[in-house]
């Protein structure tokens, strides 16, 4: 069994924390000098690895192996949220690149650009599995500065270089590693997440319309007030989602607005954004058809109420087969110190399962933080979990 | 008795109107160039009305009547809340000046500036009573476009001009005319409103503080959503107060903000502007009490939860003597159609208040509206209105 070099994963993730690094973590927005030096050197890594590298007309980093047989397709992500953690992408990415450099031939590795959605959403994994139309790419803009994903596109270089679009049959599998960036490996004390599924998030924005009057002069009788509506609401989902909610439902209210937002007026309008995330297509359409219930008979009172669909992502369910294997690594090197369980989080790994089997492991957070620049894991946690990565991509490539 | 002469209160109401006409209503920030125009325009009646007139080193535009005998101090303010109504302010100012000419000798005329706040708290009658050091003029500046205030009294012509100060004596009585602001006068088919008391505001910042995580890998159970405890919170009060109020007791969130307010991430702080409004003190402490009750117990929870006071204004009881005053005019011109009611709305009286007998009397407002273009109040509501003013403040003048 190919063996992994422990100071070669430490020291590769350790370098690509020094593109645009942050106190302990990172600020690499996609296609920052950072992101575009980090793809570089990335490409040159692969390169080294024996790999056919390049940087794709979206941002991938795509490196192919020469020649014929079985082949597994290894990735994850590259640039970070904005003032975040070293490993959130990066562990994936160099996971993928040990791999590739510990059991040789068969392994290729991708960076899907942009996961962490500074222009858009997945586009590169969308791209690569051929869910991003050109039209799309034309509209997209830096949701920071509205640079033009054109533009950002051009001035790294890739104006006009093709898009890769995945082969269809070319790979057996698609292996994501990540942390987990929730604490349920680090409470139980446990090693490795094997992921059964990644959750939908189905996310709304409701908004109530009531009647802009003077805080003072208004009666209570008389008030249509807004905020009271939501505030109303989102008191009944929180007293209602637990009983209907599956055990490992999450449910938040994001942002709250009041208009006009001033101390003395009864806000006119009043809206929110609302989502919950579960693996289970019942749940899901439980707790969409009881916030429904909630909108309308909220909407009954003294203000309207109007509930609009931002989005209705579908579970994405890992690869039953995969999950085995990735089970069995993560027994042979961690005995009874793993987990099967859901991801919260959105991953590349959802658009990935589209075109082939597609299976995600994490590895613990500590402290179940991310996003953040305290954002880490231990040496030892990393190095345990790349080496039952690599067990189970040459177990797929090799069985 | 004097009379009021009709036409000419209507003609001036609607000359002022011209100072910033916007839609049907006016837009005259204090300070504007309309505002400074129409300051101009109303010291020049009051000129002609016999009186002595200036702008003085705060911007108030003050009229006084030469020789002795007793006085009568009348007014209300010039300038508008932003793209607001045409009598907000205007009413109580074209009211006193048409004392002035009706009644003769006696009668003084003050358009306090900025009560609407576009610089300050209620710096005009602050600076008339006492109460406003240079200090705080040093500091103040406009809320929407930050100039200083120093700057805009210079533009004005104003810098280095006198401060008028009240002269203790000088005045048997204030009086101030509004606008009702509510619909209670409409709703009972009523004319005048003999203002008891202005309410006191008491006004806070509730801040929850929680953990700011990522909405889909923070499990329910592990959570300090900082949002979800200003929800509950806002809830409870909405259950309790009802049950604690006085019959006229306002309560208000005017601004709810959640931090960082992205769909999917956990809001690690949570904000709340709310204030509540009586004239009664012991109904103040109660729900004070009660507030202060529900944070706290908010805060043993997962967030930590604290409030601050904004403010706690105490309410001004208008003088017994002058409310009768006024019934008894009401009475006279309104039979039956007048009511005894408190202010919702804080007002220059309730500074006036602290120096002098001070009244106010409502007109009815349309719909109730204010802070709007479409406030209104029909031509024969002003009228009477103004002649039942009149009579008050001439009952006082001479009796």
């Amino acid at each position: 069994m190919a063996q992994i070099d422990s100071d070669r994963v430490l020291a590769d993730l350790r370098h690509l924390a020094t593109f645009g690094a942050y106190k302990t973590g990172v600020h690499r927005p996609t296609f920052s000098e950072e992101d575009i030096a980090a793809r570089r050197w990335f490409r040159g890594r692969l390169a080294e690895a024996g790999l056919e590298a390049e940087i794709d007309g979206i941002g991938n980093v795509y490196g192919r192996t020469p020649g014929g047989g079985p082949k597994v397709l290894t990735g994850s992500h590259l640039e970070s949220q904005n003032h975040a953690g070293w490993l959130d992408g990066a562990l994936g990415m160099v996971y993928g690149l040990e791999a590739a450099r510990a059991i040789g031939g068969g392994v290729e590795v991708a960076a899907f650009c942009d996961e962490e959605g500074h222009f858009g959403s997945f586009i590169g994994s969308r791209s690569f599995t051929g869910l991003l139309e050109e039209e799309e790419i034309d509209r997209l803009a830096n949701r920071y500065d509205a640079t033009p994903l054109r533009d950002a596109l051009a001035r790294a270089g890739l104006a006009g270089v093709e898009r890769r679009r995945v082969e269809p049959g070319r790979h057996r599998a698609f292996f994501e590693a990540h942390i987990e960036q929730g604490d349920t490996l680090e409470s139980g004390e446990l090693k490795i997440g094997v992921v059964s599924a990644i959750v939908a998030i189905w996310q709304y924005r409701i908004v109530a319309l009531g009647e802009q009057n003077h805080a003072g002069t208004t009666s209570m009788a008389r008030r249509r007030d807004a905020g009271l509506a939501i505030t109303r609401l989102l008191g009944e989902i929180d007293r209602r989602f637990p009983g209907l909610a599956g055990p490992r439902t999450v449910w938040t209210t994001g942002r709250i607005t009041l208009e006009p937002g001033a101390p003395s007026i009864i806000p006119g309008r009043a809206e929110c954004l609302f989502q919950f995330r579960d693996a289970d297509p019942a749940v899901l359409d439980r707790l969409d058809g009881e916030l429904r219930r909630l909108v309308a008979e909220g909407g009954r009172g003294r203000c309207e109420m109007t509930l609009d669909v931002m989005g209705q992502s579908r579970p994405a369910k890992m690869d039953e087969r995969l999950q085995e294997v990735l089970a069995t690594a993560a027994e042979r090197r961690a005995p009874g110190r793993w987990l099967v369980m859901p991801s919260g989080a959105g991953h590349d790994a959802q658009y990935l399962a589209r075109v082939m089997p597609a299976a995600m492991m994490f590895v613990p957070s500590i402290g179940g933080i991310s996003h953040h620049w305290t954002e880490n894991t231990s040496d030892e946690d990393i190095v345990l979990g790349a080496q039952v990565y690599c067990d189970a991509v040459e177990a797929v490539l090799k069985g």
